[in-house]
């Protein structure tokens, strides 16, 4: 289950079996100046058929879209044993219904990946790197807008932190923060063809975002990424090192700043635990709401939290919103849930952005989907897994 | 049905009834520098609801991705009249199943569509286009994988039409041709966000595939797009003037350049009917094999059509291929139908790329599609429409 089938160089087409681990098919394809369309801190340990059922969003969908836009074929196995063989290398093909979307993000519940067909882009030649400083989220907004606009076709990512995720994190682990106090970090990223254009286009954004006072410090580090010279970090995160970082006035820094920036933003889901135990959510929120939920909470949990931190992907609406109390407690979690997702719920939100339904959300489904379509739901799992055989208990709730 | 419920300038997530009309979209997401993430030359009379419905590629698939991944939200009417409200403005979700993939490209057959969500990215500063002439099949692939690797994130189409497709548009309706007469033509057009970038990686690309042999001779135009000033050719594809072009000399040419690049390009569809009567082929087929089927059917024509010719979308391996003959005769469709499926599905490729199932070719779908496929569409059709209300006689083949 993790052979490697064919490559197309041309088309970036990628077939293998559902069993490949992530990382190999990166470094695979990458002596084909290709990337896979997809990253993530398990990259080392997850496979290709988990991404595709868990429908893995990661760090640079931003950049290169989600698994229904890349996958271009799939394998498939139902419950009775039949085998759906939609495997195909083609970018378009409107025959017949689009059944492959039906095993991506179902947990496994609808059928069994055995083989997938993944399109692979180009793998950028130039990767540029900004930490900036910003004084209140609707700035974070405002620098979403225009980065979108001036860095458009390399904007690779572009993600928030909140002072208190990003200060829990320097504090609790010793991490070093590369730019001072802030009430809201911005992490932006950029993957490109043309080393020299990047770094002017994200110098061009800086500068002029500095003068409209939406940046008020920030750090920038540029060097075509060393894509073969990469390291680790604790959760499996790569770390592509750069030698050299320019700080504000454009002087030279002496150490590896890149490694610094994402290590520090990768580290904030790890840092809350030694506060004690930390109630984590990953939902996704339109634009203009992301961050309500945040104060929302600060009120609500006042004296009972240690600390309330926002952080996350701004491009993707996913916000990682992490509540830490000195020790669980029920009346803390009867605080949280099912409040938050009521929250979520009004907002028109997602309660589970990237890390699916499984076993411990499924009563929780009607916040994020209407009755039509968890009815719809429950047909396709009765058509398809008629005897409940495939991860039962995972999506679906009791009728 | 064609009112414009919201857009998120800050996300670019448009939400709007079904019947809202493709270019009525585009004009209005473009006042805050918003683009359609698809385009089309039926783009003045279609409706994003009948655009979900056929899985519409359009011109620019390769640059901003298909329906299925800028898709983010649907509601539809199922056929017993229960209203599936998949609405959401949010580019991550998993909770439960990805149920808006169902109504994408399945022609009306298992609901309808009556609001969708859609992405909108930022619409391109600049744009710039190339028209080269090349020697051989093998040289367009080569340019094609080149062109991925130095125009990467800028390239918004890749596309080629053999001699015959090129020769006889300017023959028949008398278009000139801005370069000279070549075995092959490809136009490469890029969308960035910024004039003097885009228009130096394009310029890099052309000199150093000349000098390599890959491009014998070419035009590229460069200038910010215009995106008021536009006017249609005869099949509704949007025209943007140009009032400069630039020679292979670097001369600046008088004629608005871009204007006869695309105009060639997109009456080809249409030139052959002069001809007599024309077959058309909607196939996609993997790039290594993308023009075998041209020779193959020449040979098997010979004395029989007036031309052969293929052209198409490289970038998503789309080929067009026409067969023009004097005049229909069942003879000439014998020879061609369902000899050519035959050769499309040895050659893994898909029997419609673009243009859907209809009524026509329900009956050629076991081309494209394995038995285990074919019997899961047709338990989703009875699932979802059991008396078979919806399009009765479309996609799926009498059992
Ligand atoms: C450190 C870390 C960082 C992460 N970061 C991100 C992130 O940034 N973005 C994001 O979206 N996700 C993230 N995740 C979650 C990640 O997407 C999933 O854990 C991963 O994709 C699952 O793959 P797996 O092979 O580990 O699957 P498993 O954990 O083994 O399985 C996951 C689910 O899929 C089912 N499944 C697995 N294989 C198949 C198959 N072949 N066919 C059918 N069903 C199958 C299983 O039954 C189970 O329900 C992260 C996870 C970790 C541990
Ligand atoms: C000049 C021209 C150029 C084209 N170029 C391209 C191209 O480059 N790429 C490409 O992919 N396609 C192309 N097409 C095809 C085009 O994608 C489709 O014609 C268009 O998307 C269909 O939209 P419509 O509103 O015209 O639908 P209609 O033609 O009205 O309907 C098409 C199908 O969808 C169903 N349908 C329509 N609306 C709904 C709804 N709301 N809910 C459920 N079902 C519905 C109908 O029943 C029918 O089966 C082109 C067409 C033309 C005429």
């Amino acid at each position: 289950m993790n052979k490697i089938i064919s490559l197309d160089e041309i088309s970036g087409a990628l077939v293998c079996e559902a069993g490949c681990i992530l990382e190999t098919l990166d470094n695979y394809v990458k002596e084909q100046n290709l990337i896979m369309p997809l990253d993530l801190g398990a990259k080392g340990s997850c496979h290709i058929g988990g991404n595709v059922s868990t429908n893995a969003g990661g760090l640079r969908l931003l950049r290169y879209g989600n698994l229904h836009g890349s996958l271009m074929g799939v394998e498939a196995v139902k419950a009775d044993g039949t085998v759906v063989d939609c495997i195909r290398t083609l970018k378009k093909d409107n025959t017949g219904y689009h059944l492959k979307h039906l095993f991506i993000g179902s947990e496994g519940t609808l059928g069994i990946v055995t083989k997938v067909a993944v399109h692979c882009p180009v793998l950028p030649k130039a990767v540029t790197l900004g930490f900036f400083g910003v004084k209140d989220f609707d700035s974070v907004l405002k620098l979403y807008k225009s980065a979108k606009a001036s860095l458009g076709e390399i904007l690779s990512a572009f993600e928030m932190a909140d002072n208190d995720s990003i200060s829990s994190t320097v504090q609790n682990l010793k991490l070093p923060n590369p730019i001072a106090d802030f009430p809201f970090y911005v992490l932006v990223e950029t993957h490109g063809s043309d080393e020299t254009h990047d770094a002017e286009k994200l110098s061009r954004f800086l500068e002029r975002e500095m003068s409209s006072g939406l940046i008020i410090d920030g750090t920038v580090t540029s060097e075509p990424a060393k894509m073969q010279d990469t390291d680790k970090d604790v959760e499996g995160h790569v770390i592509t090192w750069f030698t050299a970082a320019v700080d504000m006035d454009g002087n030279k820094q002496g150490h590896p700043c890149w490694d610094t920036i994402w290590n520090l933003r990768e580290s904030i889901a790890g840092a809350g635990l030694l506060d004690g135990y930390v109630y984590k959510y990953d939902v996704s929120i339109p634009a203009a709401r992301y961050y309500d939920l945040v104060p929302v909470l600060r009120q609500r949990m006042a004296g009972k939290a240690v600390k309330v931190y926002g952080y996350g992907h701004v491009g993707d609406g996913n916000i990682h919103i992490n509540v830490t109390v000195p020790e669980y407690s029920k009346e803390a979690t009867d605080m949280l849930e099912p409040f938050i997702f009521e929250e979520v719920s009004k907002l028109k939100g997602s309660i589970s952005a990237e890390h699916g339904v499984g076993f411990r959300k499924p009563h929780f489904i009607h916040y994020s989907k209407d009755e039509g379509a968890i009815s719809l739901m429950r047909e396709l799992k009765q058509l398809m897994d008629p005897n409940g055989i495939l991860n039962p208990y995972k999506v679906l709730p009791d009728p």
